[in-house]
């Protein structure tokens, strides 16, 4: 006999329990499956995803130590606090950085528990139709739902002839346990796995380069905001190399050997310790048996959905990094807060114009809304309104100089389109913008919201006045 | 013959120099005076105020380097950075301070250039009345202005009978230039003031004792946050007495006793190295020249206004420090913006009811709106979101787990009234409290913004979705 849900979710990653629990606080009856992908020290699955497994929080740990190890280097002594020269305990960081996984993966475990979701250990898989219910398996086991919601994610897409071996030749999960600093460290794709851990291992003492295929600096990117960071992480010793073609990559015992073509058609040769490859990553949907029902991908291998993440199959939602559009921890939440509630006949909702985009380097950038050049290929008549760090008294008590921000408007109606800021906290100060965004705020809504001094955020409020030629402090 | 301006702006603190440069922008002639208070090393007159020169931003550079100082003694070793025992050197801490307020000082100099505001060096004071101009004296100079904008500012509040000679006895201004860490500071009053200076200190070193008359710490603050603030004070090692009677100060060459008695009526005799009176801050209208021209003072001797800023006279305003509402630099920054503009005929605008409240202690701690103790008083039903940092994932990578984001929304209407921040970047998140609180927002707006992961926005994405019992991470 069959186990029987309402729901069944197939991924516990950010869009998978996400959708879980709010499911089951909506009074459906919710399982969660989740296979070894991220197995604990025992050999249990993890939940979590590769957002907390391997992703944004492992990360988000790494910066931050390797951050405060940048500062004891470089900026203590102008500030008059005496250290010697620092060391990094590399075990010690990466243990901490477990620790934090642990506490947090297990933390979901708890919710699950609170809200009463039921834990499947195993991967899940469509066998066919009952009735109106779709027919499952999780590992070995059979499982019966109304609903299913899709969530598997996606994993670091490898070069063909490059294997990945997580020792040498790392994809981001072996980049997050590199027991030692390399001397040199290659890193294929500067997009913004690559250059967050190229920050990281930088700070820390590596000497990094990154190649990268695209010719253009972070393309998604404003190009003012690419521009910037880019110059701040040349000053970092961040060597990017840009419309790179690899070779060859020859990985030995405990070195590697790329060969790479330049933009200009000369030939190089790169010899480090350790290669990362963060050249995108590919949706999961192997196992899923989505051809014996019939289940539509796109082009691009992810799972067809529409805006509401309905799949063509009855019942059968998918989220998250499966689907289209950008592979975001935040939006698969949202998407699985939406399915969920669409599930239980609520409105449901999901502004996929109001995401915002954080990458965790130093400077930190973030971005929601439309960048200058999206607006001139639409014909948009926009204002701009710009203000350095510089100018912040905020930032320069804390000395966080680089970088700026940003404001779009509209030139007719002088409503908000888009929000760009490189520079510490760029990820926090950036939640003012999305919610700017969201109420269709003026710049001259912001210009008239007060803002805390001394504060980075002033450097929005500055920005919003700049759109209006009138800042006050530049 | 005086010099002729359409505007006269008595004094270069925030609330002045704002108000001058934007009434610049509209089209005035505009003159901002500012004596010797805070003068630069050559004896010059110094722009920025108190805020500038001997307020936030020498405290925020303080408190960063203090900040780091703590974290390389303290968390530093758990994360793997092996440093030696950090020492502090103050004279250079000191001297890090001083370029920064020379850089912000000097570049308000700059802002008036190119707004083309004339600076007036000199103390401001009221002759009388010639035709529609007022007759203004600035120093020995005559200067006729139609419009006068007072924005004196604050100066610390001394003690009867405890004279302050910013070496053994500091206020605001020597706290700023200890040039040592004391082995045992006193600081009279544990309000914002004295946290802050509090926090930096014990954090190089100290042994600080602050003794508060109130009998309830933070009174002004939401009730639930300041226990937080007490909690984490205490761990921090700050030795915080309340409901305390000062019974006598006796400052030696190099060190100061003090007798006081406690709230249970005992007394006690604290001997200090240093003592910082921090016990609240006095407008400053001598030398202005008031009771000549008949401008008129509230009670508490501030110069008395409506809510737009208004004296009792014709054409001169007021803002600031010198005036009724919180002593908050953007505050007075808002109202100076509003003078200016409604002086050019515009509508002006002030939100008093959306200024966020800022304590840069660590954790910091931020607000806007109402706290629950008010709403209670006001007999308003409302909900609570309340989400501690433990549960958020930033704040774990940070290591800065301490305090909760809480929001309080409306029972009927559902409308956020007020967000109660107390933990890492509090000062930055406040802002989208601040915005959510300018639109009307509801906490379900709130919780329908995609929120940046992982961020410490989070927590407040949680808090609104807590308000209504559907928090997904706790």
């Amino acid at each position: 006999m069959s186990k029987q849900f309402d729901v069944l979710v197939i991924g516990g990653g950010p869009g998978g329990y996400v959708a879980a629990i709010r499911a089951a606080q909506l009074g459906f009856s919710v399982a969660c499956c989740e296979d070894k992908a991220y197995a604990d020290p025992k050999g249990e699955p993890r939940l979590g995803g590769a957002c907390l497994n391997v992703g944004c929080i492992p990360t988000k740990a790494l910066l931050h130590t390797s951050h405060l190890f940048e500062e004891a280097a470089h900026s203590f002594a102008e500030q008059g606090i005496r250290v010697g020269t620092p060391e990094i305990d590399v075990a010690r960081m990466l243990e901490r950085k477990n620790t934090i996984v642990g506490q947090l993966t297990g933390g979901i475990r708890g919710l699950f528990k609170k809200n009463k979701v039921s834990f499947l250990p195993g991967r899940g898989a469509f066998i066919g139709r009952n009735g109106a219910n779709w027919q499952m398996k999780v590992g070995d086991e059979s499982v019966e739902a109304t609903q299913v919601i899709i969530a598997t994610g996606s994993r670091a897409r490898h070069l063909p002839g490059v294997p990945v071996d997580n020792r040498i030749v790392c994809d981001n999960v072996g980049a997050l346990d590199i027991d030692a600093v390399p001397k040199k460290l290659a890193i294929i794709g500067a997009g913004v796995i690559g250059l967050e851990m190229g920050c990281v291992w930088s700070r820390l003492g590596a000497e990094v380069t990154l190649l990268e295929a695209a010719p253009q600096f972070l393309a998604s990117a404003d190009a003012d905001v690419a521009r910037e960071a880019a110059k701040s992480f040349a000053k970092q010793r961040l060597n990017i190399r840009l419309g790179v073609r690899i070779d060859s990559v020859k990985a030995a015992a405990d070195a590697v050997a790329i060969e790479y073509t330049d933009a200009e058609g000369k030939e190089h040769k790169l010899d480090a310790d350790r290669l990362i490859v963060s050249v995108g990553r590919v949706p999961n949907t192997d196992g899923l048996n989505a051809e014996v029902v019939g289940l539509a991908l796109d082009a691009s291998g992810r799972i067809s959905v529409d805006d509401r993440c309905r799949t063509n199959l009855p019942n059968v939602w998918a989220v998250g990094d499966v689907v289209r559009g950008p592979m975001l921890a935040h939006k698969a939440m949202e998407e699985g807060v939406m399915v969920a509630e669409l599930m239980a006949g609520q409105a449901g909702h999901c502004n996929f114009d109001t995401i915002p985009w954080v990458i965790y380097t130093s400077p930190e950038i973030a971005w929601v809304g439309k960048t200058e050049q999206q607006l001139k290929a639409d014909g948009v008549a926009y204002k701009v309104g710009k203000i350095p760090f510089m100018a912040n008294g905020r930032a320069l008590g804390m000395g966080e100089t680089t970088g700026f921000v940003k404001m779009l408007a509209c030139a007719k109606t002088d409503r908000v389109l888009g929000l760009h800021i490189v520079g510490a906290n760029a990820s926090e100060l950036i939640m003012e913008g999305v919610t700017a965004l969201e109420f269709g705020a003026s710049s001259e809504d912001i210009a008239r919201i007060c803002h805390g001094h001394p504060t980075l955020s002033e450097a929005v409020h500055e920005a919003a006045l700049a759109c209006d030629k009138r800042a006050l402090h530049f």
